[in-house]
């Protein structure tokens, strides 16, 4: 059992392309033992925004406080504390087939 | 994308063996199509528990708020708003190899 907090864990601008005002704490990666899975915490400002991605693995957002806009496919929805994104596997994006 | 709310979801009681005090809602499931991922809100009450359990799958814990007393394997550790767990990948514990 590993156990941590967001307080012990450092944070890092997001300096991604298409990335405004997000700040991200790494809680759960490879380098403690996880290998399927990853949980981050982001903190956007007020008017900032994380990038347009598209992942293939499942992906699952629980919003903690504060309100935004949640861009997927052709929706929009105003999130805000206490809501849950989820975002559904992909075929391989880059498949040929 | 899919989004729900905590306070969208209906709340059970947890009557499993060994459960004392404990209601859950699940928030990401296969029904509404998340394969891979599960995503459950967990309440415990004052001196309530949930039973000691062992999963093969990667398991990660965010305590939202509160305090409790986590055990994993031979360690036992408080835990608070903010603290993160993670129980690592178990080979199959019912494999005979």
């Amino acid at each position: 059992m590993y156990v941590t907090s967001v307080d012990k864990v450092r944070e890092y601008e997001v300096n991604m392309k298409g990335a405004c005002g997000v700040k991200v704490k790494y809680l759960l990666h490879k380098g403690v033992g996880a290998k399927n899975l990853q949980l981050r915490l982001f903190t956007i400002g007020v008017g900032g925004h994380t990038p347009l991605e598209r992942h293939e693995h499942e992906h699952e957002v629980f919003i903690l406080r504060g309100k935004a806009l949640a861009h997927g496919g052709e929706t929009e929805v105003v999130v805000e504390g206490g809501d849950v994104i989820f975002i559904r596997q992909m075929r391989n994006i880059n498949s040929r087939t």
